[in-house]
C-alpha cells in the first residue's frame, strides 16, 4: 500500500471512532468534515518517509504517529480559521469548519481532534510501549507550549513578535515532530533527524508565503492575500518573488544535505525533491524567477 | 505529603515547563492563571485517592495522572467560559481566562493544556510504560470523543439533547477517569472503578445544580442562577431542592457501596464523607432539607 492510502486508512479508523452511538451527532460530522478530503498530508507522509528511510519494522507504530501528527495538524487549522483568529471562510476548497457548523462546534472540533491524535498514538504504541512514549514526548513538543505549533500561533496575540521564533513554532514545529517520530517509530535516534525537519518546514512555509500571493485562489482552495489582509509576515514581502524562491531552494537543500546515513536515504532524497515541486508548481516558480 | 500538596507540586511543575525561553509570555501567563489557584481539585484528589486505597507502588504513576486529569478539567473550563459558549465573565473569584486575556488566548490556553496533559502523563509513564498507555487511554476516552467531556459539552450545540448522555458526558466522564486512571496507577482493575467514579460524578453535578440555585455568589467565586440563565438542565429545576439533596445522598451511596475490595477501602469511604460534606455546606442542605 502507497504511503497516501495508508494514511487515509488509518485517518479512517480513527474518525470511525467517534462515530459512535452516543456520540452527539454535530460535533461528530464536524470531526469527519475537518479531517476529510484532506490536504497534501504532507506531514504524515514526511513522516511515514523517515519510517521508512530509518527501515521500519513495526508499520502500525509509524502509522499511529503518522496519523496523530495530522490530526493535530487539522486540529490547528480549525481553530486557526476561527472567528477570533484569522476568521477564515475557505478551508481546503470548502467552507471553513465554524462557517459549516458554528463556532462553538468548531472550538470543540480543534479538542476532540487534539484528544483523537493522543488516543491514536495509544492504539498503536501497544505495539511498543517504550517508542510509544519517547513518540508522545515528540508529538507533544511539537504541538504544545513551550515551541510547538501552539506558542507558534500564540506569538499572533503578542505586541511584539520573535519572527524567528513565530515561524519556526508555528510551522517547523510540527514538521520536525512528523521527522522526528518517524525516525523514533522505526527505532531510530529521533535527534538526528530534527534539522530535516526543520528545514523542509522553513521551506514549506516560504512557498506557503508564495502561494499566497501568487497562487491562484480557486486551485489553492482558499484565499490568497490573506498575509497582507492580515498583517503576517511573509517571505515574498521581505524577499520579492525571486528572492523568496531561491530562498526555497537554499532550504531544500539544506534539509536534503542533513538527512542522516540510512538504508532508505537515496530514495527519500528523491521524494523530497518530488514534494517541493508538488508544492510550489513550475508555472509559479518560473513566474517567480 | 499530603494529596493536596502533591497535587500543587505536580501541577507547578507542569506548568514551569511551559514557561521556558522562547515561549510566547501571554500564553505562558494565561496557562499559569488557568491552573493556579485552582479549585477544589476534586478529579485529582480522588484519582489520588483510589491509587492510595489500591496500594499504588509508585507515585509518580498517580501523580502523573492526577496532574493531566486537572489540567484537562482547567482547559474545559477555559473553553466552556468562552465567549460562544457560556460567556463567563468570572472564574474561581476573578475574571475568566477570555476575560483577563483575550479570546484568541484563551483558545490556545485550553489547547496548550490538553497537550501538556497528555506530555505530563509521558513524563510520569517512564516509570512504567504498560501502565502508562493504559493511563493515556482511560483519560482520553474520559475527555474525547464520543463520550468524554468534549462530547457532553458538544450537546450544548445539539438541538435534541439526551440529558443521561449529556450529564454522564460532561460531568461523569472524566470522574470515572479519575477512579479508573487511580485504580490503573497502582497496577489494580481499572473496570472495578468505573460506577464509583460515575456516581461521584452525577452526586458532584447534582451538588453543583444546587449551589447554582442556593449558595452565595461571592463565597461560590462565580456567579450562581446560570444554568436557569443558560436554559440548561438543573437537578433542583427537576427535583426540587429537598428531592435533589436526597438525590445526592442516594448517588453516594450508591458510590460507596460499589468501591471494590481493596486495602484502604474504609479510609476512601471516610473521605468521600467528607468530600460530600465539603461540596455541600450543611447550612446550604438544611435549608434545602
Amino acid at each position: 500500500m502507497d504511503a497516501v492510502a495508508r494514511i487515509e486508512q488509518v485517518l479512517s479508523a480513527a474518525v470511525a471512532r467517534v462515530e459512535a452511538s452516543g456520540a452527539p451527532p454535530k460535533l461528530a460530522a464536524a470531526i469527519r468534515y475537518a479531517v476529510f478530503p484532506g490536504g497534501a498530508r504532507i506531514r504524515p507522509r514526511l513522516c511515514l518517509a523517515v519510517a521508512g528511510a530509518c527501515g521500519e519494522d513495526g508499520p502500525a507504530v509509524a502509522d499511529a504517529a503518522a496519523a496523530a501528527i495530522e490530526l493535530l495538524h487539522c486540529a490547528s487549522l480549525v481553530h486557526d480559521d476561527l472567528p477570533c483568529f484569522d476568521d477564515a471562510p475557505l478551508r481546503r476548497g470548502k467552507p471553513s469548519v465554524h462557517r459549516a457548523f458554528g463556532e462553538r462546534v468548531a472550538v470543540l472540533t480543534g479538542d476532540a481532534l487534539i484528544v483523537l491524535a493522543f488516543q491514536m498514538l495509544a492504539a498503536g504504541g501497544a505495539w511498543s510501549p517504550h517508542r510509544f512514549a519517547e513518540l508522545l514526548l515528540i508529538i507533544s513538543r511539537g504541538v504544545g507550549m513551550p515551541t510547538g505549533i501552539v506558542a507558534g500561533q500564540a506569538w499572533e496575540c503578542e505586541p511584539h513578535v520573535v519572527l524567528a521564533d513565530y515561524q519556526r513554532q508555528k510551522t517547523g514545529a510540527l514538521f520536525a515532530a512528523a521527522t522526528c517520530a518517524g525516525a523514533a517509530a522505526a527505532g531510530a535516534d529521533p535527534g538526528a533527524w530534527r534539522t530535516f525537519g526543520e528545514r523542509i518546514g522553513e521551506a514549506y512555509q516560504v512557498a506557503d508565503d508564495v502561494r499566497d500571493v501568487a497562487a491562484d485562489p480557486v486551485q489553492l482552495g482558499k484565499p490568497t492575500g490573506r498575509d497582507a489582509a492580515l498583517g503576517r509576515p511573509n517571505a515574498v514581502r521581505e524577499l520579492g518573488l525571486a528572492g523568496a524562491v531561491r530562498r526555497l531552494d537554499l532550504l531544500v537543500g539544506e534539509a536534503v544535505d542533513s538527512i542522516p546515513v540510512c538504508r532508505g536515504g537515496d530514495a527519500l532524497r528523491a521524494q523530497i525533491r518530488a514534494e517541493v515541486d508538488a508544492l510550489l508548481p513550475r508555472d509559479l516558480a518560473r513566474r517567480a524567477a
